[in-house]
């Protein structure tokens, strides 16, 4: 029985290009990059090719990327990185009730340090509105944070207004955006929605797991976390992860052409829908307008674990909540005020270019089948 | 021309079955460790077998082993971790003055949120005497750090003086030894040098660029630096970079026996020093009985970098001082009170297990070759 991976917000499996391209930096062109010697040289050459085809993605300068160890470690520099930077400019930050737990856990540690956070609640179907953006930031905001694209549910933030809010409050407010999830899949370019800092992960876009980068815009001075050799202009010290940010530079060039996969993907998605709102017992909780890379719904009675431990069997992968969730109740949908029943069994499955409609096939027989087996008593 | 790779403490070739080990995590057995579903179980086993691979080789538990993104990560999380979570205790740290500079330039970052720094200064020879140490550590002491074996010169510094001080002084420190260098070359056992905290790092050895871990002493409590989905028992979050945290493992498991290894070096060590001494103009900086892996040398006044440049023509791979330093005047040497000329004259070689005496003939008449024929005139 062959495998049907429906979990590629969680992670994806390598390219053959990225992997490829890891495999040679691993073991032929093997030299650290601030080497003086020719190995060197050739390092630094993978390092700058790399650089070139993420900003190229993003439609910035390449000496405004800076490669860290993933998503999480981009948004902690980011967000540590401003908030001490504009620690004397005021200590207000904006963000939203509906981030990854890697901004969350940050805003926690930033009001432990005497930060003052406003929490963004989304409404039933995950949406944060631009009326709420302007109405949180004040004059002394000095940080917005926002992710791009949530990933339990899909829904696409307002990320246009908040350079609009931040004008109209005169804040001496940065912008960060978490676009881990929005990265190769929806056009991210940060330069039009003026965008100071930006998020984004390789494995999300099937490239390789413990690399990511940080856009930090052309003259935005922000405090380092980590001190070193200076690699990465002192920003982020540490012999680079030539292997994973090759891998990452070659996945990013393998990525097909976004708005025909955007497409692609609105046609699988909408198929996936369809088939699921066939089922009995089924009930969406992705807004129509999500991201179509997206699918969150809840299965009946069935717990979410249940279910997915049922498919887990069939070589169905899914995910219930996110990955750095790990089984807890999902703070996003307790967020949305779904009622417990639906939250409790909730699984989201989320695309990449390699599921087919044969896919979701096997996942609503399997879905079916599991309701109509598994114990469903009332959670 | 075959190349001859001279420059292993800079970073070294990944070994095959670290290549392959990482290959197959990133395109086959591609899960998130952090998945419920059996694609997440099997890259869970990959995580466990690695972090036993790691602990195994250092004589502690599995669960005392945080990966991370590297030596300077791991040194980071150290210093930082450690000093924040003492705070109340005292505010006096010790180090030396030969530090790596994630070491040193953590330690200036310490010292500007208010801590006090003592810098134990190396003799001629960049060693580190027992009793520096007693006399540096008193009862305010909150940390001391200090490197295994230096990056630069081989010098192997007297750990084990460091818990006796402490003792002694009955002060409330915690110890880290920055043991990137020593790692698989010499026997690096935590438990039985009383070492609370202890940072490796995968690419010196053989394993990929971009991983290493941190040793955490059981029941020792640190301060994280980042936050997010709980990975690596909160102490270090983020999706693990599976292919080199895998990689990391198959390189540890490939690792000859290090006492035979060991003699190995000295062997090519020996041969190494006979044949440079045999040279006019070549000063060895490396002292007797320093770290076989490394020897530093001056070579005549033909500067660090023309030299360097010579021998990379020729396709010989050496450093001047450590990459992380990337041709500035080496920091190491000058606290050693080398002359000038002697400092700005300086290589590093470094080996590793692939490297043999026909290596060090190429090197030595390489040399020879560079100083009859490059400019000599007075640094």
């Amino acid at each position: 029985m062959g495998e049907i991976y429906l979990d590629n917000s969680a992670t994806t499996q390598v390219c053959r290009e990225a992997a490829a391209k890891a495999m040679e930096v691993m073991t032929e062109n093997y030299g650290n990059p601030s080497s003086l010697h020719t190995k060197g040289f050739q390092a630094e050459r993978e390092l700058t090719a790399a650089r070139e085809a993420v900003a190229g993605m993003l439609g910035v300068l390449p000496e405004e990327i800076y490669f860290t160890s993933g998503g999480t470690e981009s948004n902690n520099l980011a967000l540590f990185g401003a908030a001490h930077a504009l620690r004397r400019r005021g200590s207000h930050i904006v963000t939203t009730a509906i981030e990854h737990s890697s901004i969350m856990n940050t805003m926690k540690q930033l009001e432990k340090e005497g930060y003052s956070v406003t929490y963004l609640e989304p409404d039933k179907e995950g949406r944060i509105r631009p009326e709420q953006v302007f109405k949180a930031v004040t004059p002394s905001t000095i940080l917005v944070s926002m992710m791009y694209v949530n990933n339990e549910v899909g829904t696409i933030l307002p990320l246009e207004a908040v350079p609009q809010a931040i004008a109209a409050a005169k804040a001496p407010a940065l912008f960060h955006a978490d676009a881990v999830q929005a990265f190769g899949k929806i056009p991210v370019k940060p330069k039009k929605l003026k965008i100071d800092l930006l998020s984004i992960s390789a494995h999300k876009i099937h490239g390789p797991k413990g690399v990511g980068a940080l856009f930090l815009r052309k003259g935005v001075r922000i405090e380092p976390r980590a001190f070193g050799g200076g690699q990465e202009k002192d920003i982020r010290p540490g012999t680079e992860a030539m292997p994973l940010i090759a891998g990452f530079g070659a996945a990013v060039k393998a990525l097909p052409d976004t708005a025909e996969q955007y497409a692609a993907m609105e046609k699988l998605s909408a198929y996936c829908r369809k088939r699921l709102s066939e089922v009995d017992d089924v009930t969406l909780n992705s807004p129509q307008d999500a991201c179509p890379y997206i699918v969150n719904f809840s299965a009946g009675n069935v717990r979410a674990e249940t279910m997915l431990h049922f498919l887990s069997n069939k070589g169905i992968y899914v995910s219930s909540g996110s990955a750095c969730s790990k089984g807890k109740e999902s703070r996003i949908l307790t967020a949305m005020g779904l009622p417990k029943s639906r939250i409790a069994s909730a699984l989201r499955i989320s695309f990449s270019r390699y599921n087919t409609e044969q896919d979701i096939d096997g996942l609503v027989d399997a879905v079916k089948e599991g309701l109509a087996t598994l114990t469903t008593k009332p959670i």
